[in-house]
């Protein structure tokens, strides 16, 4: 099935996703799909989990990454990349262009945790920190750019990264065969954007489904509204779904292929972690856990069906992990 | 390569690790193989990890458990079997049995911890409980073993529980190709013993190697001693590997075909389930970090080499893996 809007008005498209696949094969983790017999009895579904915790970096980023930095004309991506995270996205870029010999500028705020800002300097990127309370990042982003002609890449409002992303759905629908519904986790957007361009194209029928914080549900909000809705940062635990707005390609994307969002709590992503330590034998991070909370909790109608869930990265240190998954429930 | 010992003095072959695998097929998780490229940087091999944390049930024993059974005429199995143990094994054999349709009979300590208890209560086995102190769990098992004709299924010394557990390497080596080094977890030794008969038929010239608790050497000790050594109960974290001797059967097995047995203290098992929760993203229990441990660290040569390293189970309960990786290092 060929894409009738290929390109058009500037949307990625699934051939995209299948040029993203060539990109990162041999390089991302084509991570493995467990299942879960308890999952399933607790749901009735037949349950697909893609374990993206397990690829490069901890993290599905690196695939929209290591696409986006790929796609670059040898000349420019030669100059180096510059991106603003504290969180996966950071790591992924600063992995991928290791990886593709480049320099790597990640701009963190000042109060990050220690553990990442070392672990961002460990995949060989530079590091400049700023002050989040007086400083805008995307201007000191832009200053420190323009002159050494970095490249930006934004960690989800991006052609590539979207297609990037896509290619976990891309995987997981070639291993197990089609899909009733898939249920995806959505910070700003990037990952459900992506999966929901695979699923149409491999899997059509397929209900692609997103699943964000309580108490950051600008996705669900502006999916209603038919136009982004900004928010507040949002307090939650799942530290990856803190965006404040989706951008503007994947709202195109998700408006028109996405089924229906759905928000979980924190104390549901922290049953669902528990749930993936303790019988699946897997660390997720809370953002990880989105899609899982939405379907163990019985928030989406999976009974009956095949679904794919993503667990989307297992970024958590250790002592939040232990103090969140190991006081008795 | 015909293994010239078919069959005679009772050990299994390569043909019975070969019917283990037709018999467990599509009942046991073909458990996926997992690479890092940090662990490989740390030890300069390439390392190839058979993740049975994430087998049913939660360890490799389900193979096991599952052939022991399956291969019982039909008359004997429809009476049911019976185990002693208060870890993995029993587990399996509980799941196995409901798995088969037929009845399951565990002894467990009565000061056991409840959650096990309850776990293989959960999978349908009748649990006996007995006072460790004063009771003898052997002659308890006869007892109720002989009237009922309960066949007795033992955690490690059984040709069929052998070569249940050796159909993980001949798994791995099908996935990965040849390998240079297999490392496996030693207790009892049916998971070495197993490997060791695969890895002899589909990796010929590789390197088997067997790892135990440093406070629990009896398999290295019988090694150089050429027999059996009995030893105390050893005090290790590593639970699954508390046995106090190794079987004849997979004694000799280990005698004929493993190269080397080394052993890891504690802490390592700690440093260990650190890493694999940190960097790989998994849960495994003390007794599943002991091949891993010996590679991470260094006690083994490695180098340049290809390597298998068998995680062997996930079973610990969340807040003593939160007290055991949660605290910093």
């Amino acid at each position: 099935m060929q894409d009738e809007r290929a390109g058009a008005d500037g949307l990625p498209t699934y051939a995209d996703v299948a040029r993203a696949a060539e990109r990162i094969a041999g390089t991302a983790h084509r991570t493995p799909v467990l299942t879960s017999r308890t999952a399933d009895a607790m749901t009735g579904a037949k349950l697909f989990f893609k374990a993206e915790n397990l690829q490069r970096a901890g993290a599905f980023k690196f695939r929209g990454a290591y696409n986006a930095i790929s796609a670059l004309p040898e000349a420019v991506r030669a100059r180096g990349v510059l991106s603003f995270s504290s969180g996966n996205h950071a790591q992924a870029i600063a992995l991928a262009s290791r990886l593709l010999g480049i320099p790597a500028t990640i701009i963190m705020p000042a109060d990050a945790p220690a553990a990442k800002v070392a672990a961002t300097r460990g995949y060989g990127a530079e590091v400049v920190l700023y002050d989040r309370y007086s400083q805008d990042r995307e201007a000191l982003g832009r200053e420190i750019a323009g002159p050494r002609g970095l490249t930006v890449i934004p960690p989800f409002n991006h052609p590539d990264v979207i297609a990037g992303q896509g290619t976990l759905a891309q995987e997981l629908i070639e291993t197990v065969g089609p899909l009733d519904v898939l249920v995806a986790c959505l910070g700003g957007g990037g990952q459900l954007a992506g999966c929901a361009l695979a699923a149409a194209e491999l899997s059509p029928g397929c209900r692609v489904i997103g699943v964000e914080p309580e108490a950051g549900n600008d996705g669900q909000r502006s999916f209603h509204a038919g136009r982004v809705v900004t928010i507040p940062v949002p307090r939650t635990i799942a530290d990856g779904a803190q965006s404040t707005a989706l951008g503007d390609l994947t709202f195109a994307i998700i408006r028109a292929r996405v089924a229906e969002i759905v928000t979980v709590s924190d104390a549901q992503l922290v049953e669902t972690m528990r749930f993936f330590a303790g019988r699946m034998k897997l660390v997720a991070e809370p953002t990880g856990c989105l899609a899982a909370a939405a379907v163990l909790q019985g928030l989406v109608d999976v009974w009956d069906k095949r679904v794919g869930v993503v667990i989307s990265g297992g970024n958590v240190d250790l002592a939040t992990f232990a103090r969140l998954t190991g006081e008795a429930a």
